[in-house]
């Protein structure tokens, strides 16, 4: 597959290097704001990604200079109906018909969790509300110092329901900042992110931390897919289980794992000091 | 609800803003110490600050410069005959005591987390032992720079039974910090504090700690009680679960509470520029 | 029990300090990296301190100047057949046996874990792979600032199943760093392990940093063998189940454990301001 | 304490043997349907039998030869504004009063699981909605052959929410058998109450039912205290739990309960054949 | 919708009363052995079912006289590569190819599972393998007396990996009599699944056997459809998680459902003895 | 290895067909009471069969006609200080040898179920105690109608804590009738056993039901050992785990495991109606 496989609306999907994948979302006169259909197509890019092997890492970054996302498009959502749906109807019913709305919108950002090859994100500019639900699905997260985050939706009057308050506690991050940002909406600077650890790194502008971000992406693509695969597939279901559980889940992932050609072949490239190839997956 | 319907011995709780309510521990002359009948009596006051609709926001403090608080009362605990229950009784008679006494004290300081509404510790001082139980209950944490914690029952012979050791490993604090202070049950700085995230922010004095609390508590209050009690309310379940249970709770929660006027009147107040009223919880 | 009944090949346990245990690996000449046999010596040490009276808490390094551990003696674990097992039977069967295989060695591993005195690393120059399954299982990590730390297994092609990717995730630390480093196989610094809370302290030295691991060590002796010995399963215990798990179980632990002397002795010690004597255990 | 210290309107509280209690559901003419008052009672009875040392088994039972229990009083319900909490206020916030109200009813009724002393329910007649909730936290549950059984909720419009739906699945009952009877709110027969393993016994009159009862209850508290509180505990805790946690449980549990004199007691009373007298509890 | 927008191969959708739909397995000449791409179509088939307004209930059969289902079609099977997937492929690579291809198919089965409308499951004949597989998935199970059931797996060499061994432990059925037949692929007959609680009722006839499931879909059909899948969903959520999830679950569920107008239609036509009608959902 | 392998006292392991052990226990004069020593002989018997590849079925059965064992000798027990272990010691103290002691023993009864080879349990005559604690680790529990069973422990004043109260829960049994089997101690009949499914099948004498067995342990040895162990393995786990964990797990599982030959032998047999050979394991 290539990058006319990956045409969606308000996202370009490019391939700056062998194996690399890059998704920038593209709405830069909004700020980036997703509309209803955007969510659709997120999902529907790295489902895709997932299984394409010709992709070993994915950068996910935002176009334009201000904002990696400003969040929901609050204007797009009223005029599709997305903010009123089931308005005035028994409150049972329209109950349900939002639990089947809200499972929807999950699992299109869920699915930049489940795909199965690393995802770094790369923040700039404003990082408001659905910029924080997506990016707790990520694997990496490094921003420019000009990153400006808020868990914005107390801000509306609601509470954040398309995952950033169920993964924020599993990010290691100081439990005592999550609540502080999460219950204010208050904005918060890269440096504060660094400090608690949302990002693991900061860069003086969007294009040091692209260029940092396809450097890391570049170093991942020349590894076994085998081993990375694993990697982030294991450390998510551990984060997830109780460590006894983790270390069942390795043991038996790797008994057919481990009878790969791979761990031969970067066994002896590291000897002969040359670079393995490893086939694709 | 008011300030008289909240007299407890040892206690002033005061209302310093429109729906901000201040827990204070009164018992200066000894370090703020708690007597037996205070662990009652807080979870008394947090038990019905929890539905009282005049509170949108609560701030624990201490009384006095010294401490917030140095934890039990030793010789208080001992006179009461709280530390010798059962002496002398079949172990297994007195083990049953021990666990039901364990309970009472245990669910008093559970009554902070339960609140409904969020509350803001802010500690000075000595912040010893039972500071450091009821603290991990609350859900922002800052302190005045002069603030030394302490994880203080080893240095009595025992390991504490009061929620510290369950609630630090979910803080979101480096768990090998957490084995060395509570293993060696020595003190730490405001300045480890913050390091470790256990503190999201340190103030150089006690005055400016509350002022920046009293401002965080009154941000929280115009805030839709709906979004910021549901808020609180998924970010704990989240830290008590799995993530996808995490998002299927939210998912219910919200069923009902997007239905709320809220909402809109939120979004219009963005629009308008105004101060959104929000009714009542 | 003393010295004499600690001889393992590659390893020196010593007794620097009255109820101190020092682990030393010792391979200098091969980086300390490990050999199939020594995983074997490693559980069985740990397993007798365990339970050795004379012991209250354990100090683990390397020999020499130039490694903690290097992980792994991938050419011992080559002539041994480690890496080839079961080789050219049936997928199934060999898969069979990588599980029983990988399950025998993460034992050992966990041993480290389940010992139940506290156990301090403490780590310089290489520490990589195995270093890092093996301190995550310790109590507190620290190091001298020359430490070079890795997760290693992409690098030869897998998906490292000796517990690192399990414990990682619930060590405290920014899952954004932990997926930085575990997918990419990069070294990272003392300075690194430090901000993300991966080790509490560094030090100029690796004898400043033994040093200082002592005087906790001793520390630690000094205390309650029945508060610190409760106080290390309990906080492992929480970080393994839900909080409400935690509370109930350290209900149960302490319905026997603060029926003991100890804590009488360690409250009149303080008011008498000696050092109190606690019988061994 | 003795039956004049459990006098609840519509119950009979009443010691029927040494150490053992009887709990009467009084109100016949009302087919003993619950008002909310009685909710508050039920639970101030169990939870002072939990702790009463003159109790050792429970019966619970019905007044009058129609009913057990025909559940809620709709009625009653309906006047103290009990079903219409709320109405015309804001979704939002009838939904937190929804949700404070529950939980409160559903705390009546685990007051009978929590409760330390085993509950044996005895039931006749109507075992209708309330039925289920409440004796499924009861730990034996035998019936008169005239019972009819219903999980009634579906019939007026409410998907049951004070524990049968939660508590069935983990009755050792055949979820084919809990789905048809909780999607049709069908009646069902004590014979297939049997032999689904609702109740382990049937018998041909209440009286029958009864006397059996205290047969049981009797030979309970002849047995200790200790094995039989921590029996219940245990298998309640394993049920909740994972088996390794049930195995840990028990061992921490059994730190101190097998310290007790009871076994001694027991063992030898065992040899010569006479009955032990055990201290209470 | 109705019957011409359930057009699948291989599967019959009909409607035989109002609220009821039934999917008739129809394949009968291979005793209704599946093909790969009726696994899809069973997906496809439930999902829509799901949110269908006018299906209260669902009857799933099987067409012809022989068999409910055979279970997989082993010759299809091979024929579509679907046995030998990625075979001669490195052995890690094709392990990915097989999880991903085992994920596939499990969420077909699974679809029956989150069906929002509760499902019947009537087997009469051969009721082999995939049949087991999917029947653990419905809520109601019953069969005609001729009915031969079988775990039929490791008689083809492989352990059944699409729900069968992870939901038998969760139906309330013996687990000696689970591991029993599971280990042997022994036949068993409809006699003993009554016994172990496998079906909750056993017919003459398949004719006699659909006759009922009829009419337990149309009894389920005439209640409120808010209560029934409210039922359904927190039933499954209980068996999938602790009580005390479950009842937080159920109060938090509740809070939107019962506000419906169902509850108060339910009661009025209680006391008026009529039929309540309900809103679609 | 063959019975010359296995020789411990008080065990008779045989191997009365190709590829089926039986371990008998071997104590007829005293009921098959076991002592302290006979628990490690237990432990070592299984772990050794567990990785025979000689065995792909056991039965496990009581020599003599009287019990299958009696439980605990008592006696012996006491002689070795087994029942005062620590006596006189610091309670805390004493309570840490009762945990490490108690964790012996567990472990013991424990290899039984988690030995790879399923354990088919043939009771008779008196099944007390132990017997509970050790059947509920066996797969396939089966009697000679002749057989007393009774959850002993609270006889002697002690919570069963070897497993039977931890592992009940999880048989699939009723819970109404574990809860009274266990708080009362009282003898319980085959004839229960098999209606509540402790048991799946009840003979008429000890010979008849030994030969059930032989001709089921004959029956899974003629299977492929791939797909028999893997079945035990995921029914174990999915028991312990949430159905999605079950799910998870045989997906990864299958990697490997249906790349196995077997599968191919299994299918080719079928269809030349021959017997298939599998490899050991």
């Amino acid at each position: 597959m290539g990058a006319s496989d990956y045409k969606f609306e308000h996202f370009n999907v490019t391939f700056p290097a062998e194996y690399v994948a890059q998704v920038q979302i593209d709405r830069p006169k909004k700020l980036n704001a997703f509309t209803p259909a955007m969510f659709t197509s997120l999902g529907a890019i790295f489902n895709k990604l997932s299984h394409d092997e010709n992709v070993r890492a994915i950068i996910l970054t935002g176009n334009g200079d201000r904002a990696f996302t400003a969040g929901l498009d609050v204007q797009a959502a009223s005029d599709s109906g997305f903010m009123t749906l089931g308005k005035g109807e028994d409150v049972a019913r329209r109950g349900v018909k939002i639990q089947r709305h809200i499972q929807e919108i999950q699992d299109t950002v869920t699915a930049v969790e489940k795909c199965e090859k690393p995802v770094i994100a790369v923040m700039h500019g404003y990082a408001y509300g659905l910029a924080i639900d997506m990016t707790t699905c990520c694997d990496v997260r490094i921003c420019a110092k000009d990153t400006t985050f808020s868990v914005r939706e107390v801000e509306i009057g609601i509470a954040a329901d398309v995952g950033t308050l169920s993964r924020l506690p599993y990010s290691g991050v100081s439990m005592s900042f999550i609540k502080d940002v999460a219950l204010t909406a208050r904005d918060w600077s890269a440096e504060e992110a660094l400090r608690v650890g949302f990002v693991s790194a900061v860069y003086d502008s969007k294009k040091e931390a692209l260029d940092r971000a396809l450097h890391l992406a570049k170093l991942i693509a020349t590894k076994s897919p085998v081993a990375v695969q694993g990697t982030k597939q294991v450390i998510n279901y551990s984060r997830d289980h109780q460590i006894v559980d983790g270390l069942e889940y390795i043991k038996v992932w790797n008994a057919s794992m481990v009878q790969t050609k791979d761990t031969e072949d970067a066994l002896l490239a590291g000897i002969k000091k040359k670079k393995p190839v490893f086939a694709k997956l």
